[in-house]
């Protein structure tokens, strides 16, 4: 309510939800169902629910139950002031926006997720304890599937494994499926792993996150198998340092695109500056991807609290892929790399 | 467009990455990135992508890239005829469709999911024979469910090893993550597996469902485990016939609201009316829950080539619940069901 008073907003229809999850403590998977919390200046929240939904008790708002067969919008729109603008959530669908709109539920409709993003944004100690506790899972299991990487083997193959080895971990799941790529499958960012077999001089790449207790951790490492030519080495190399050098420069107050800038300057006097075809980074934490990137346009000054990604990657197409990805959270004086497995280039096998 | 001709509707924004597929071939899952397929009357399509998706060259629409720093809405608006009301996805989220009411993209925007919504609903007998062949393979999982069920096993230990079970029938993954449910848990009819022990006299309730060459299936059989009292009998035994009853109804021309009423109807004569608190059924094909329900307000008639579940269930809060779900295809004089595991009572163990 403090941040969507700064922009003058008096009520506002949450519906992502692990925003929800973030206000309430209430996890809910609506699937296509209508799930709203409204936030209202001096006033109980109202938080609207399928009667299929299973909801404590308590949870320090008046409860709204509607069924599938109701007519939603028109439940909600009487709790909306209808003289004043409505915040809404960037995530909120037309199916339900344009049925408020047609009520004339409001004064105006206006996206004001930025009020609940800035605030997730920044991670409270619980929160940055169980992102550290995440990436350190992943660490561990990056290391269980550089060991499945032999000759014949498939990226299917290797990914399938994953989630026993989280699980095995202690993980509670994926955070994303997984991204295991082979040679030149590697040159597209989201290539998902397919029957390739591996051989002789691909690169692997990794891309993996687990969740755990409600907190995601994602990774990238690129490895070679068996043989790596001169060529590869130098783009591998260049990755690298765009990872270490964008590293380097986190403290607070820095503008998050001045990280992008460095990381793609260096891939640029590398030569594979069009090969960076990607922002540096995300922001992560209940969501794989959160609002807020690390990208070349974004102002945004870097604070304490904040996790995100630093993933520099050159792609050739048909070639290879490089990817160098860790999270960092913004310290008072610097960063701290939430990922500790090495970044030397190493070949397998 | 043949159906936004008869709502008048000259151009739509179609944003539902399956809908998409549905009409380009097309694959692609774009997260939180702008995605869309913008039809537009007597005009090639426009295809709105991000510079990070990978599509086939031939796509038979004009492609428009846009990058993760561009303002993407300001590339997509001047595609839009200003001077004609928009169609748009009712998936189309508030932070894309606000930006274009703000550019005055179009002369008015209105949901004309229906459009697409109506199309997908009819599977051709390609579409019908991979849901056949999604719904045969949950049948021989089920089957392999079955044999899991023994003292002490915990419902994620069940859970886990379906991922595995699918695959090795040629499934190809999920359809939606397992619904496994002991005893009191399955009360709910959306709870998740954890590690509840499995004790006598447990309901043991599966609701799973996989997807082989992109379509899906989706069954629900509920076991006892041991014993079985009389009033679980009676709750089993009024399910059944719910099921069994609605299924015998289905029919071209039959509104899809007498089925579920149908079924209701027998629930309550047994007594259980206010434990049958969902609808009878969706529509599924390429997404487990499509557009399209079977409950007690949808006048829709039922058309040949509709494929939806029918899953009536009775739910006792702290005690039991029961849910029996098929998949049915409406033929030219009936249904054919896609499912095939038997639906007797039966006590495991």
């Amino acid at each position: 309510m403090r941040e969507l008073n700064k922009v003058g907003v008096s009520q506002m229809l949450i519906v992502d939800p692990m925003s929800i999850y973030y206000l309430t403590g209430v996890r809910n998977y609506p699937g296509e169902r209508f799930y709203a919390l409204l936030l209202r200046r001096d006033k109980t929240p109202v938080y609207f629910l399928n009667n299929l939904f299973t909801i404590p008790l308590e949870v320090g708002a008046e409860k709204v139950w509607y069924s599938d067969t109701d007519p939603v919008m028109e439940i909600v729109a009487p709790y909306i002031d209808s003289t004043a603008p409505l915040g809404v959530d960037k995530d909120l669908k037309a199916r339900f926006l344009l049925p408020l709109m047609e009520l004339k539920a409001a004064s105006a409709f206006v996206n004001t997720s930025l009020a609940v993003d800035t605030v997730r944004g920044i991670k409270d100690e619980e929160e940055q304890e169980k992102m550290r506790e995440a990436s350190r899972i992943n660490d561990l299991a990056m290391a269980e599937l550089k060991k499945l990487v032999h000759e014949g083997v498939t990226e299917n193959e290797i990914a399938e494994k994953l989630l026993e080895i989280y699980l095995s971990l202690g993980a509670d799941g994926f955070s994303f499926g997984p991204l295991v790529a082979f040679g030149a499958n590697a040159a597209d960012p989201h290539h998902g792993p397919d029957n390739t077999v591996l051989k002789e001089g691909d690169v692997v790449l990794f891309d993996v996150g687990c969740i755990k207790n409600g907190y995601c951790s994602d990774m990238t490492r690129s490895f070679y198998y068996k043989t790596v030519t001169d060529e590869h080495r130098v783009i591998y190399e260049s990755v690298r340092k765009a990872n270490e050098a964008a590293i380097s420069k986190i403290r607070p107050g820095v503008p998050l695109k001045e990280l992008d800038l460095t990381a793609r300057n260096l891939i640029t006097d590398a030569g594979y500056g069009p090969n960076f075809n990607h922002r540096l980074g995300h922001f992560i934490g209940l969501s794989e991807h959160e609002f807020g990137d690390v990208s070349s346009v974004n102002e945004t000054l870097a604070a304490p609290g904040m996790i995100f990604s630093i993933e520099p990657g050159i792609y050739v197409t048909g070639d290879t892929g490089v990817r160098i990805e860790d999270l960092v959270l913004v310290t008072e004086d610097g960063c701290e790399v939430l990922n500790h497995f090495p970044k030397d280039l190493e070949v397998l096998g």
